[in-house]
């Protein structure tokens, strides 16, 4: 091979494998809950109107995506989770990691330093650490972030004359605890933030499914003119991952600069208009559909854990979306034990990918429901219980 | 607005304008063209057969991309490029500007050096230059690159030490020239890069749009084993542009390496099926009916520029393609004449801007037929051709 790469990549992928008899990884979604007949009949309607203008990059429209796609973001986000605003405040994305990655690329340099939860999205933190940027890991409760906590982390990093960047934050069906912020905290947290002139990145890809209380009204929401919260959410956990579409929400001035950076040439428009075109008559239902079996899933696992592992293992049943997150007791080692799974055929992620502090998460481990039966999701908490006996 | 930026990104984008009535811009394609009916009865058969593997990320497969898709992609090229390799050498992208930023991502860093054709394509210039890698243009004539000219900067590189990280060539359907290299020419310019170590980036995104000759074998097949060179393609200008699918086809490793830098969770799969499902049987029958209508296009667009401006302009037949490129006398300045146009409800790509030396682009455009109507074309050059008259 001749092509000579920078000397700091990540590794080469390695070749791909199918998955094994227990995949427990990945927001992959319930398979017999897929409107795939709807989303064709969807798409087969728009391209009859309008199919010609595939002829033009973004549909010969504007490049912050398909506009009938963003009004009906814009007036779903006001619905469900109470954000004002219209179809320009709104930029659609190839996938809700690109949100992630537009963010960063805006707001972050080498050196310096994020807020995240202590237990988080791993591929948040893997992105932040790639950049050589420092973040510093904030203690969640069952409520989400711990205000005092926080705090106490931001008077600690102004000594150290540290501003952080932003606060990344998973309010609602928290990945990985599948808690949800209460109205109250998220008051107090905006009070907080604007008091320290602090960034808000609200992360709600999982926030359409909600099924343990009542979906709070977002940040984004709640900061009103503010400009203090830049928003995300997908269409992935909702709809279906394979479709490659997430949004961003904020204010004009931010849009435009995110615009300015999202180099692709715009979002797949096949998948923007099966969605403006399905979405309408039938998200709500769909989603609360969708919501039911993975509800039942999450009790499932729930109970095959509390059953398997009894005392050894503390689990907190979910508010909604598709993992549980379960903590060992001290001294345990769930990188070690992910080893020892996958000879068993069984895979998860281990709690120090999901965590800042690498160490802190090693006692801990989320397993995701959404895709794996019933039978798949008793049988493979049993069959890792048995790896997990079997290390002590 | 609270959200800080980086002190060094581009400038926001502005407020997005529709097109004025005569737009001679982007890489837009024929609109009666696009095959949306046979894309939508693709989709609603592929849908039918596997529709249930959307709930997973990358339809369950390997993260490369839709197998069937790469297997098309890489029968299709065995056939028209004369590339061998199977499905594992092709990595899907959501469009080949994701290519243009793996490959850019995987091998530069500030600082580095690459070459570049003199005319090139303008994403590719701003890519670079937003990398802060710098590039040498290698001047151009009917046939593409010179080599003479390529060597001479090799060697005066060499005297200061410096090794190209790559050279960036376009050899069928030049963007924005129209020439395709000779089969003979090629074979030369792979010798004198083996002779100098010097990787090739082969884009042949137009290559599909290729009727002035029989499209040569390309570099990547000439190449065969040697490692010399990474190639990429795309749907965007054989189907339609608002499907964001491309490809790159290179060595394993190379390939693996690329992927590790691919964090957007797979390309659109309601676009990879679409096409996997409609290429097959219809690719070859499309293409050829819509060459027919480009070179229709093509003429009418060189008759008309020959007709307005005369001796002020020399154009060339391109071989293929959607553009021309204008070369005016000594003196013109495009940049200002675009301005001048845009009053006049004119657009098009100043040569500056898809030039390596910016200033030698200045007496030079790029005007693209593929998406005007032919009265449009003859309207929009004759109106030009006022604009530029009046500012002699």
């Amino acid at each position: 091979m001749l092509a000579s790469f920078r000397s700091d990549l990540p590794a080469a992928s390695g070749t791909w494998q199918p998955p094994p008899e227990y995949s427990f990884v990945g927001g992959h979604n319930d398979a017999a809950s897929v409107p795939f007949s709807g989303l064709a009949e969807a798409l087969v309607n728009a391209l009859r109107r309008e199919g010609s203008n595939l002829a033009y990059y973004n549909l010969g429209g504007s490049p912050l995506g398909y506009r009938p796609l963003r009004e009906f973001v814009a007036s779903q986000l006001g619905a469900r989770a109470g954000i004002q605003g219209g179809p320009d405040q709104v930029l659609m994305v190839s996938g809700s990691l690109q949100a992630l990655d537009l963010v960063n690329n805006a707001m972050l340099t080498p050196g310096d330093t994020v807020l995240v939860e202590q237990a988080t999205y791993g591929g948040m933190v893997s992105r932040i650490e790639r950049m050589g940027v420092n973040h510093v890991g904030i203690e969640l409760d069952n409520g989400g972030i711990v205000l005092d906590h926080l705090r106490s982390v931001l008077d600690e990093l102004r000594t150290q004359d540290i501003s952080p960047r932003y606060l990344y934050t998973i309010p609602t069906v928290q990945n990985p605890t599948g808690s949800v912020m209460p109205l109250d905290r998220r008051r107090a947290l905006l009070g907080l933030a604007r008091e320290y002139s602090l960034p808000i990145f609200e992360d709600e890809c999982y926030a359409d499914l909600t099924w343990g209380c009542e979906r709070p009204l977002s940040l984004r929401a709640l900061d009103g003119d503010g400009g203090q919260v830049i928003y995300c959410g997908s269409f992935s956990k909702s709809i279906a991952p394979a479709l490659r579409v997430g949004y961003v929400i904020a204010d004009e001035p931010v849009i435009r600069q995110l615009l300015a950076l999202k180099t692709d040439a715009g979002t797949g428009s096949l998948e923007q208009l099966a969605l403006a075109e399905y979405c309408p008559s039938n998200f709500t239902e769909h989603v609360d559909r969708l919501m039911y079996t993975l509800r039942t899933k999450a009790d499932a696992m729930v109970a095959a854990v509390r059953s398997e592992f009894g005392d050894n293992v503390q689990v907190t049943e979910p508010m909604g979306g598709i993992y549980v997150w379960l903590t060992f007791p001290a001294g345990t080692n769930t990188d070690a034990l992910a080893l020892a799974a996958n000879q068993a055929g069984i895979e998860f992620n281990p709690g120090s990918g999901w965590s800042s502090d690498h160490e802190w998460g090693k006692r801990r481990l989320r397993l995701c429901f959404g895709a794996p039966d019933l039978d798949t999701i008793r049988g493979g908490v049993a069959a890792l219980a048995q790896v997990y006996r079997a290390s002590l």
